[in-house]
């Protein structure tokens, strides 16, 4: 079922399934949006409170998105995102640590303006294998509006 | 100069040059990222609200990263982040947009329970080639202190 705004409801929670990032990947993503020491080489890490290279917070970020997209997205009738209300980098993400993504559904807002759009803030967070949670976000998304609701709120009577 | 916590002052606004996005990079990120019509194809994104492919928001944060590094943490102390306060994607970004990224410091924060360490609140944006800002975010960064300025702090006598 293609999920629209009218589908999403406070509490709700998605599962997005996991991904692991190789030092190589981690390596590659910092060299082109990242470069600083921490993300590129051990040896540069080593001299920092990190003690090895992680992964930039944008790349651990983008994996979040990835798994947001195959696990809820690109099943839905998404319209983007205006924002993130915050996002935290909660813990360093290691070379081979493997993420898995969890969403829950913070609040549901109906546009006032454009009636065919609804807003869905959702706090999603990345777990490593060891349970912890590296990152935490809080994420808008703006969908499609199934069409009966949309007849019912321009027609009230 | 290196920069120090102690050489941020609320206010200090940074330059930090500019960089575009080529249709090839902005799908091929989406591809490994974010794979929704929208960011991955022309034909499909003709039949959203964008009207073509559009970079994906973690794209476009990732590059504002690039600019930050390369325009400031790169010559600092920085010791990474503890994340984002907010950030907007304000405008969508398209191919061989012009990006150019400018922050302006907004608070500095002292580590009370870590002496040689600062925080350091910058609000960025990302703006067009026609002045449009396309994206803002109020990050926090972690920075070393001076030496000078700690043994004062822990020899306040």
């Amino acid at each position: 079922m293609r999920l629209y705004f009218d589908d999403f409801a406070v509490g709700q929670v998605y599962e997005l399934g996991e991904r692991s990032l190789t030092r190589e990947q981690i390596i590659a993503f910092a060299t082109e949006f990242d470069p600083q020491p921490f993300h590129l080489d051990d040896a540069a890490a080593k001299d920092t409170i990190y003690g090895g290279v992680i992964a930039s917070g944008w790349h651990t970020g983008s994996t979040l998105m990835r798994l947001l997209a195959d696990g809820l997205l690109n099943d839905s009738t998404s319209q983007g995102s205006p924002g993130l209300e915050e996002l935290r980098w909660i813990k360093p993400v290691y070379p081979s640590d493997t993420l898995s993504g969890r969403s829950v559904v913070e609040e549901t807002r109906a546009s006032g303006s454009k009636l065919h759009l609804g807003s869905v803030l959702m706090r999603s967070e990345l777990h490593n294998q060891r349970d912890e949670t590296v990152l935490m976000m809080r994420s808008w998304g703006i969908f499609l509006r199934r069409a009966s609701e949309v007849v019912g709120e321009i027609r009230p009577d």
